[in-house]
């Protein structure tokens, strides 16, 4: 299948014609530069491009030697820590560099601190929970709130000199509204639920707050170099697509509509969202997210073969014997059936117990090298 | 819609025909006994019966009251205890009783006792991880192991002396086995994921024990009186449906396939399992329960119409507004259109905060009077 592929679309690589391998942005290792962001454009690439959710992070041991050294919001902090910790996971072979941050980020410039507990995640000092508690929220500007992310963002497009493209990315409204409101991780969002339905103005103007400091953000990511943006509605699932409809969609579009006009793709990601894809699509963004329980297949047939899908290994998979993780690697291309617009990634972020090998594994298999 | 059904099923109620009425198993209050049963079967109702899981819980204040002087296991374990709290919802009105106790009784008689931490919910003294610690659990006698929980059953088929359907139930293998490998709840079931992929000889075999012991189990409840019984496969919504054929499926209908032959109604149960609703169908069940993730006519759609199905409001909703949980439970009805086969109850259980009259307003609503 692959073969085919790459046949099909770069007749010349084997000949090694270099004004042709030009022309289609080839690295001069023969690998297609920007096969991530046209699949995100649903065009035909060489071969699938992969990368995955969380690539840097406590499983690579060089990312474990820095956080002996700094807090996790310390390197976020430090542009030239953030760059070196994005750049860390390229040696995998992943076909796009992911910014090196935290979804909780614009909290503290929003007026909420938080700090991540040992062990427990993060913590809020002081959650959201009633009218006034929003009403002293700030909408800032990202380039004032959030200029060690945009300064990051700079250094490593700069760096990676167009060889890798750079995605940016933001929590979405009501993932970042739950953990204002529940304080931290929730598992069953009954707070969040509880302003949604019994105090519905304070449910939107949180929102509506959230979801602007989320599209000045994103678009300010666009203006430093993000060539791609993810926006991450992780806990969204926790929905019915009733209550997502009617309390959370409009929020989601104010961000999606405006960074349409950017022109850079947008991965719209989300778990547990089996019910939720065709209002997902509605709201807006250039690709689907999805995780491991939504079968490729069936994702593309809810929502239509022209919108481009990215997943959707369980990330424990990577936790199986090698051989393992690479057979069902291959299940979920297959599933893909070498349609355009497939990005391979997990369903979620990758845990620190995996290890490096079996990614290294899995990067070769999706890319038909092994 | 309520009208139209009880007119076409009860056409002398309101003429008051005692002969009739105990023909179609009309309570001398007017109120049909076994609806709930009906439903399980797919029959018409003079209007949807209702129940809700956890309905006998810390949210009632006699409950409440009760748990001042006992510890949740001294209750299951008690059998005039049960009884008791087993009873205390039926003032709400719903149509069905189902036994007090707790899917993880049978680990102690496997020889996997746990206990309820104060705030962490429960702990497994010993997690299953290894061939030697499955070799170790017992399929045990439920007459023996669990004695308590069968006369239980016994005393309360006696007490409601028809008047009500008495539901028995059981935690589903995967559900039950992810309890035993992590020792306690997961978020991410990852030790348990691990063992299904990596140690998938130790999984089968401890699945087999654990689907065993079910299987006694719950045609043990029915020999004690239980005119239906759920499988709660609360957690089973974490696995893809290719994980859930390959290494869940077979353990469920093996307990599934036996419980058909008693001709008492089972149902199904899970959370999260959009894209697993074929699947839990193939492996067997009279109703599926689904959350409030899946819309009662999408499921319908994926299933068929000739399976019934229960569900399916956010058990947080019971938090909102009165009037909007009202409208709400109202929205649910309106989904199932009416048609034979919907037993009406939440997602998930009640939550302790719930207000009682919430409870009340919701059965009055599906029961069409208000």
């Amino acid at each position: 299948m692959d073969g085919v592929k790459a046949q099909a679309v770069v007749p010349n690589v084997a000949a090694g014609a270099r004004g042709v391998a030009d022309a289609l942005s080839l690295h001069p290792n023969g690998r297609m530069f920007d096969r991530f962001l046209r699949a995100c454009r649903g065009e035909p690439t060489d071969v699938t491009p992969v990368w995955f959710m969380r690539q840097a992070g406590r499983y690579m041991p060089e990312y474990r030697a820095l956080r002996e050294r700094y807090t996790l919001l310390e390197i976020c902090k430090a542009p030239e820590l953030a760059l070196t910790v994005t750049l860390q996971p390229l040696r995998l072979g992943v076909d796009a560099a992911i910014l090196f941050a935290d979804i909780l980020l614009p909290l503290e410039p929003m007026g909420a601190p938080f700090e991540f507990a040992r062990g427990e995640g993060p913590v809020v000092h002081h959650p959201i929970r009633s009218a006034a508690d929003v009403a002293r929220l700030q909408v800032f500007e990202p380039e004032e709130g959030l200029g060690y992310v945009l300064e990051a963002l700079r250094l490593i497009r700069r760096e990676l000199d167009g060889k890798t493209p750079l995605i940016g990315f933001a929590g979405a409204p009501f993932t970042i509204a739950s953990y204002l409101i529940e304080g931290g991780k929730s598992s069953q969002y009954q707070l969040t639920k509880q302003m949604m339905w019994s105090e519905p103005a304070v449910w939107h103007e949180l929102m509506t707050k959230v979801s602007e400091v989320v599209r000045r953000y994103l678009r300010a990511q666009v203006t430093a170099g993000a060539q791609a943006v993810q926006l991450f509605d992780s806990w969204v699932g926790a929905l019915s697509p009733a209550d997502y409809r009617r309390h959370v969609l409009p929020h989601v579009r104010h961000i999606l509509a405006d960074l349409e006009t950017t022109g850079v793709p947008v991965i719209h990601f989300g778990t547990n969202t089996a019910t939720l894809l065709e209002a997902q699509r509605e709201a807006g963004g250039t690709v689907l997210g999805v995780d491991w329980r939504i079968p490729l297949d069936e994702a593309w047939a809810r929502i239509g073969y022209g919108t481009p899908i990215q997943g959707n290994m369980d990330p424990l998979l990577l936790l199986a014997p090698k051989e393992m993780a690479v057979a069902r690697a291959r299940e979920i291309l297959a599933e893909a059936a070498g349609r355009p617009g497939h990005i391979f990634n997990l369903g979620h972020g990758i845990v620190p117990e995996t290890p490096v090998e079996t990614v290294q594994a899995v990067v070769a298999a999706v890319h038909g090298e092994s």
